[in-house]
């Protein structure tokens, strides 16, 4: 309930246009509208910021079509990650309108309009190996889907430094960039060593034997003897674009 | 070696005042001296930005004193961190100027002066209980020293939510927010989920039995289920604090 | 062999109606009739308490059949948990009037009486997101087939803590509450720093990456800041409910 | 506020003995009130039911000293876990009316009065070794301090069965049972098997090499065959003491 | 070289039938023989004791067939552990006086006969639950085809000790007992506090979430606080089976 | 209470020398009394056999003076293990007559007297390093005090095979064989692989870095290639020593 | 830019055929270029040394065709590791001059020639058991494809030492021995105590159980106690390969 | 025995100068007296190669007092590794020919002269931060001990790349490079990208949190993306040394 609600409450309170029981009864509510409201205003934060995300791997395809058409209704973008191809031909066959790229298993639709004047830059994705790519595109996907400015620097690992080094002014002119990479997970170090702008590191469960399904690559991010690193969750390219997202937003 | 310098070297050998084998020699030196020319940007850019910072722990007293009187030397902010009751003792005899924080092990001096100016926002840092602030101070004293606009709000965890609820007005407020826990390190992901800024969650070493110095928390904090949330190493104040001095740089 | 059947015993032996020799024999035997006596009661307890509960991962379906019968013939419940559907199928061809639940795994039958006065309140279940209520639901199964009161409140993660927030009434009333949550596991904490009944928090392993198949709700669980919290093993819906069973049980 | 404070500030609107502008501010504060009010009423409950505790590890003697005081001044019972001798000495020399046991690191002092009626039976914590007994002797003092019903009987592990099966009586009188045990952590399980309440397991640190500082016990615990067993931290005397207290609270 | 082939090549040197060159071409090949006669020996006292077994679970169809051809060549027993259904169906064709036992994968033929005069007495195998028999099914026929007696005693986990304790006698009456167990593992510790052999504790993978495959009952035994126990590889009865072979044969 | 006794209680009875009144009350605490012999049996067997051990690491230098002087008056062997220097300093002023061991931290006295006519043979102990000499010498105490024949084999470690190898006959002469090795823990392996003796495998916490404290010599031994090897927790040398002496026992 | 290049236009700069703007902008590229010559450098290593290999197991049929086809057309060795035999047959299909090694689901094909010339000797390849030899020949594949010298020696491993032992002088030959090893991952040491050359150990994920997937192997190398040994990664023989080709390589 | 001893051994038989009964009792030794050999050689290979060396952190300064005394009777160089600086101070005080190093805790004497004949080339030791220096010096003094030709490049790590590449050319110099690299541990990836030689990574326990004592750095290091890495264990400097030295030797 905003000051102004309250005040015309109140007048009408002064007035006897409202009982002092129903008064009463709605201000004892207030509580709870008030954390419905912050519910909804959170919601509509989101709508223009993140929007509702489907996490696909463990809901049904009919769940999944649920939520997609309501989210259709309301104009607001479509996303769903982890979606294997079996639940998204399911879901495509629903909803036509949508799209599936089953390299990284995100399912996407009524992107918003790219929006560089909402974001105080672009966020720049750099993958070290080509197998670490799905986990890059998801996270490309997910911030193309909110509307915000996003390159690629693909295979650019440690091992072959000179590739990283002939793109220096890209890493240079990105204002976030988010380095996706499995195995020793050492690219982010390299990089963040090399800029200003703060880097989200995203180990990849790429790597077989003592990776430990990117537990190596995890470690060694939070390790890193470079500053201005933050990691997420292993092949959480999701949540590292949402993190850009945050970070850039004016 | 500038453009302008190249200019001048050309115009030199144009003008026969240089050899040509002289200009080779100085022309085939020249990637060393575009890294080191580098190398000096960086370390102006970081004089501008984060300034080299002294890692204590495994440096001798007599180490972290030649290397802060360098940096005295140099006008810049000195920063070491980690540094025992003991070694402190030795290097602020020996550099009375400096101070020493014994709780979170922190010596600093010559901080650079406040600058709102050159931030789009201050950096709140959150703790969720009271034995986790000496981490959190490291990050607080990091970006004081760095004069970025830093505030605190502590002793604010997840057991007793209302203690939170109570500054959502201030975590609304602040362009960044470090957040810093240990036990089950949940506090991040209740924040995130409140506000629209980003979070950079710091898991700390309290605790005991299966918190395992801290994995407990580290682990919570990187399967956080609210978006917007990255996570440095455990007790890691310090790479917090270079991480919200990155995102909140203009 | 109880007090009376002893007494009657040496009554026989006194009036020679039992030889010394029958009668050494048959105490000698007693420790085991004791501990045959103990588990004979000790079913009785089961069966007005928590029945025989076949885990259903390790058996065949012929070994789930045969044991069902058994139940079925002596009124009791029937519960089976981790049955595969494939496993389920042919149990369910054998015994129809069993019923099976494809989301949790669990095949239930012949369930007791809802019995509030065998309690002293009722359990509630709340289940942090949508891909944990396949575990809620086994708890609350099993609580179902116990015939003890039992409600849910499903989907109230920490990220948006005012969908918890409105429904605290909801936890005040309940006199056990089991609360079950994958990737972070924060929701125990919070919960149970807002009420005084007793906590049981159940991990799930929902999740990715660093959740390491449930140990990260498990530990953030293990470490949770407020008192009255207790843990069972990762996705233990069972184990939770009985656990509710015990405390409540009058 | 309350209703009956609501509806007092509305009639002094109404006949305008308060300014619909003051109103308007008050109503406005309403949220943080309501917040603070929960906060009180927790507190409230909290010392009528678990009072606030201190955790010493990680907190100078004076920090106890202070929230000792305070907590004498309102009369509440004192309770301060995982204090070293050192601080301990520091602590009673200024409260010399508290008391401090070095075997299981706590301090107490102004205990609640015994009040069996508040409860719905008495506590019994059972200890597998003699090297258990200071976690086991946390949680019994812990209960102590809170006036609820408490028994001990110690040194029974699995390895010499006798010693615990000639106490089966005194298992099945107790309403709630701790069970504290190192190494394999075996005996919940046992015990949880010989009756019907509830069993809260205590792992401890005792052991040594493939205990892993108690790890073993934690699993073999969380693990239990036997239904009823829930599980508390390593070392967690105090939290096992707050669970039975929630349990058995009328 | 045995000393009798020894003197007998020395004789023939002395009489001159065997020339010093080729003498000391014998000779010096002895290492060379005396290993491979080790190694003959080594595989006669296995073919009387533990004959070559083949570890199935990496090897093909056809390297099974192979090598139990010649087994079977030698009169040996043939035993073949982790032994496939698909796999098995294809050696039992080629080699239909073989049997397989799908419930613990284990393909066994040409047993010997059966011996006790051979051992000082019986191996008892005990299983906590019926989910662990087929690890202790691979045990016993193990020892069944090496002729070596053994009994079986299954069902009987912690959770129901009196099951346990109605069969002490014939826990005291063997001289070697195998226990297997999965869950918390805590079966060995409380048979090795009722008697005087040696027990073999082998944890079973059976469990779920914080078993960890095992690692909880292994961790469990390995602490066991009874002495007189010793333990092998999780799922390994085939590994107990030799162990208790080797302390019983005479 | 022994067939006799019972048939003495019974004559009693029939005579009237008892009254069915009495005789049902000693027949009702007879479960009790049967444990109590069984415990009192089981404690002779131990006098005979395995005598209680103290585990000193968490028992105070008082307790273990007590607990030791009850053994000294029952003429038993005294054996207490892990005691520190200062602990058994102590001790051995107030009970001079015992010994103490500060390389393995043991102390012993009165020990049983050389029975090799109670043992089917002799335990050799086999350490691979120098450094594992203290584990070592825990087991052949422990069997020295608990007259069992025992002998010894140090340093012979893997790296240097022929060590090994000149002492075969030793080895192949030993009823049975504890193996203490750190670092990789290959020696249980190797010498199972020379003879037919059951292999007691003791790994130590020595080594560093990867060691992980003796977890690699743990999973080393567990992960044995060679049949008849059995492994105790990690510098167990007591636990070993125990499986020994069952093993050898006549 | 070679010497020669910049003197070449260091010249024209001083006889006016190229503007000095021009050789600014040459020059002031000179960086990148630099880096990308060292890359054309590295490459041409890479050609007569160890080629560009493709990592079969996170590349689709498709990508792996058309690296292979660009390096068929380089004349340059072919070399894919981790292909599974699905991809495998699309892949020779299109290119039916390679060959596939279904064991070690590696592709190879136009091998360089043998060039004993090239290095310092052979490497042999050493495996412990049948169940090892798919990653031993992973490593042999890829020296034989390098055109390195190879030879293999395979199922010698601890629990039988006179198969090792009767091949030491093949052993004493070797200038590189490769030893892949399974279980307990003892080979490496026991080898390395024999002979002077190094020893490249690999870990596979042969066995079960406390096998953790080849970390026992992995620790048990990590450990060795014999000096000379290095590790590479669990089941890595393509990597120990590329180190014994780097170590031989004259 | 030698061919010559043997053909001496059978004269004498032939001649009857030795009885057979004696020659076969010296053959049937031959098999040990052979290892004994061996023995004896492979010490001469390790005087010539690497020599004893003393595991310091297990021995008293008695044992490495005694150990050294025989070392340097036998004029062979003198290491010992992991003492103390209050170990190192009993010993020098013994033997004052010794040096003690205490920042990397080595006693080292009687060097062998420096032999560059003896190598195929130099060693470079390279470390990432000054951390790591202690354990790198620990690898450079045990091949100066060796006579090996060495050289160091310290605190290069990829924080800072151009320091790195400044040095390229050093890399390129080296026959063989130890790095030595804590934290994130991804310096060997970057230099193996950069250089043809074999390349020994030594991960460091240098770090807090998440590097748990090195573990980050070692998993780094096993999962390296370039080829020519292979690892030792954790802050093993001198087993780092003897890979170079047993790579090196001609």
């Amino acid at each position: 309930m905003t000051p102004e609600e309250l005040a015309s409450l109140l007048t009408k309170v002064k007035s006897s246009d409202c009982s002092i029981e129903d008064a009463v009864q709605q201000l004892a509510n207030q509580h709870a509208e008030t954390i419905t409201d912050a519910c909804i205003d959170h919601q509509r934060l989101q709508r223009t910021g993140i929007p509702e995300v489907i996490y696909g791997a463990s809901k049904t395809a009919e769940q999944i079509i649920l939520i997609a058409k309501t989210m259709l209704r309301q104009k607001g973008p479509v996303l769903a990650t982890r979606v294997s191809s079996a639940k998204a031909a399911v879901v495509l066959e629903a909803l036509p309108e949508l799209e599936y790229r089953p390299d990284c298993q995100v399912i996407s639709g009524s992107p918003l309009a790219l929006s560089p004047e909402k974001y105080r830059g672009k966020t720049l994705i750099v993958s070290a190996g080509t197998s670490d790519i799905p986990v890059a595109e998801e996270a490309r996907l997910t911030l193309k889907t909110l509307g915000h400015p996003v390159e690629k620097l693909y295979d650019v690992g440690v091992a072959g430094l000179h590739r990283l080094l002939q793109h220096r002014n890209r890493l240079l002119e990105a204002s976030t960039i988010i380095v996706v990479a499995g195995m020793e997970g050492a690219l982010p170090s390299v990089i963040a060593g090399l800029i200003t702008s703060p880097v989200i590191a995203v180990p990849t469960s790429i790597g077989y034997g003592a990776s430990f399904g990117g537990i190596a690559a995890l470690l060694g991010m939070l390790n890193s003897c470079a500053p201005g690193v933050a990691v997420v969750n292993i092949d959480n390219g999701f949540g590292a674009a949402c993190m850009a997202e945050a970070i850039n937003r004016l």
